[in-house]
């Protein structure tokens, strides 16, 4: 199959097959991070612009990285010192950045829908970086890129998500990509995080922590969202741990073979033990050297890359 | 003819003949920027450095992107990290990044004359990116390739700029680099931002908008600079905005092929409503991108690029 | 003799010859900065990351200047918008860097022996960019590089560190380092901030500027560091220019060649004058050139570069 987006926007809308082309292209970057020079040309003289409107260093990092390793030039837009302090709106510096003959603007937006906002009134390509509590898709794909490399396969697994779902763009990710490559995915957290309705989705959902572990193949932890949250929605951290935080005690009754994932940066304490993020179960660095493959990939077809093909060539 | 300079300073010392050698050798760039791979090799294994001492993503990005695609290696000096909290004088700080080998040190200041302080201590080539309510030439340079352009010459234009002259160094920059050309230059905002010494530099200056803008060829806005204003000196943005904001009302009285500018960013509903920013004689994108031309020209001439001629080749 | 280490912690654990051999490099490289074209391929396709976690202009840019021309791609993580914030401890902000395939991490930290403790859990190498009050080995290695030049050796000089010891990263490696290579070291300054227990280390200790400065071949001013005196160490800063602050009459006094140094950045009027600062005597603006060689030098040997005469090649 061929790509054919300008855009990648969220997991909702993409096919299984599209979810499988990006996985599949991905692997053959990965393949070159492990070369002495970790460069391609792909996107020489090709501009990217990072335009986070929420901080984050992690994930700017990320596609930074992989538009350097593409040979892209890359310009990072921070909001501290922008325009919107001076009122302007996000669509006016959008046009703007692309006026500078930007090819590809990555956004992150505590607005949800503001990616494909811009997607409308914009002629670069637009990724979203993590819009509000909607979506963040390169989570999604290097989660299920993890989870290929370890297990061989999606479809069939048990896969559960843990802790604060209301508030996560990660989970809706998550919980999409893995329904369409064929994953059972239930999740789990207290009643105020983890409302019933999620099962409309196709989910289980339960509040008890042993039924949820105690089958999974993959068990993949989500931040406690502080900024997220505008009220407090359980009694306290400490009650959260001492009913969700993951730890050695717990992990006794999970299947041996059950990975532990977390899109970072982790409450050590809180939602997981130090053993246990740092135990041999733990994929969680994995997740982040497969982020730079999996963006690469991203930045590689909606530039008009054709695949895995290519890059091995 | 050659060019001679070291630093751009201001518009104000520059020969009609400079202008013009800028505004071609822009011209030639902005070919450049419409080919597949957007770079030249011209200031390869040069050091650029954006010292921005006031806040600014829109001109800053411009100049990174103009020096990252003549192939220089840019530095971006934070303020907020900076020396200056540990009370280092601006001379010793611009001789610090001249140690450190720049070859062009490009100064956004709060200070008027900033630039040309810097430009006598220091051995490297300095660009003035905005200095005060003094000049900022890389505007007026790219207003005035974008209305060569649009209308095919500057001399006989009628240009009319609106709103806050007093405090803003693009008017005064603008204004050196028409009447240079050969325009007619009219200004028109409230008394107190628009005061009538400004004829003593060749301008004609009125309070009426509608004989602003009846027979201008061109109409230029500029942003109601809040940041620079010690006190209020209008009543109120909506009191601004019912005198001197541009609608399409108030639109229907000017020439058809009027064009409008504005350097950014846009105060929509204040200095002008959305339906004009976003209409068909809007040019206030194309600003943008020639912006980025310009800024590769002066760059590339202070570097010893002798001009357009060279670019081509 | 060859490099054999991964990373650049301290000068304390260098040995004369490692300390020589980094000297000789940074003169090689030295020389490439007065080329034309100023970059070596030397890290071409390497990840280098500046991980400052305090903020610094002057050290960070050096870095990054450095690693720029060794043709490496840089990250600079800013603390600002960095998931610190968000409770993330050191450790996994580093791991996660370098799961980015990070190859060199540049670290500044208030905490002495950050560095040390990231050598310890990176695969990474780590380079000290100054830890607390502990070390900042490369600030030495660019004063003893610039005693070098200036004078063609460094055993049996006499040199007076003047200012507040106590706190300073600068005075402890400077100390470490000149000792190694044979000079002798005079600390001076109120007994508050230059405490008898240095004499421990090798050095003579005197609280008498004339004594201090009188036979001294250079002559190396600390700057006061408000940010690190918890409490107040004397009773004022016009108190301690009074009675150590360096200026012409003072100067007087010394040897006719005695030379100036200062790591910068300079509180002209408090730790010295003006005129002293900017005289003939005053190398300050030569160490900072000589610190992007000596950056360029380190980056480059525990990256495997073998010596000089691989650059010279």
């Amino acid at each position: 199959m061929a790509w054919n987006r300008k855009h990648l926007l969220d997991i909702e809308s993409l096919s299984a097959d599209e979810i499988r082309l990006i996985l599949d292209t991905a692997r053959a970057f990965k393949a070159v991070g492990e070369r002495a020079i970790k460069k391609v040309p792909a996107l020489r003289g090709k501009t990217v612009i990072n335009l986070f409107v929420e901080p984050s260093t992690r994930t700017r990092t990320s596609f930074e990285l992989a538009a350097i390793r593409l040979s892209a030039d890359v310009i990072n837009f921070s909001t501290e010192a922008s325009s919107f302090k001076k009122g302007e709106t996000l669509k006016d510096t959008a046009r703007n950045l692309e006026a500078l003959s930007a090819d590809i603007i990555i956004i992150r937006h505590s607005a949800a829908g503001a990616p494909h906002f811009l997607s409308r009134v914009l002629l670069a390509s637009v990724v979203n970086a993590g819009d509000g509590a909607h979506e963040h898709p390169t989570q999604a794909l290097l989660d299920i890129f993890t989870i290929l490399e370890k297990k061989g396969r999606i479809a069939g697994l048990k896969v559960t998500i843990l802790g604060d779902i209301l508030y996560s763009r990660v989970a809706r990710s998550d919980i999409w990509a893995l329904l369409k490559l064929g994953a059972q995915v239930t999740l789990c957290g207290p009643p105020t995080l983890v409302p019933k309705t999620f099962e409309q989705m196709g989910c289980r959902v339960t509040h008890d922590l042993d039924d949820a572990i105690r089958d999974a193949d993959i068990i993949n932890l989500l931040r406690i969202q502080h900024e997220r949250q505008r009220k407090a929605m359980f009694p306290s951290l400490s009650e959260y741990t001492s009913l969700y935080g993951l730890n050695r005690a717990r992990l006794a009754i999970t299947k041996p073979d059950a990975l532990l994932m977390h899109p970072g940066p982790i409450n050590r304490g809180v939602e997981i033990d130090s053993e246990s993020a740092d135990g041999e179960r733990s994929v969680i660095l994995e997740q982040v050297t497969n982020g730079l493959a999996v963006r690469m990939a991203v930045l590689f077809l909606i530039n008009g890359g054709v695949g895995p093909q290519e890059i091995a060539a």
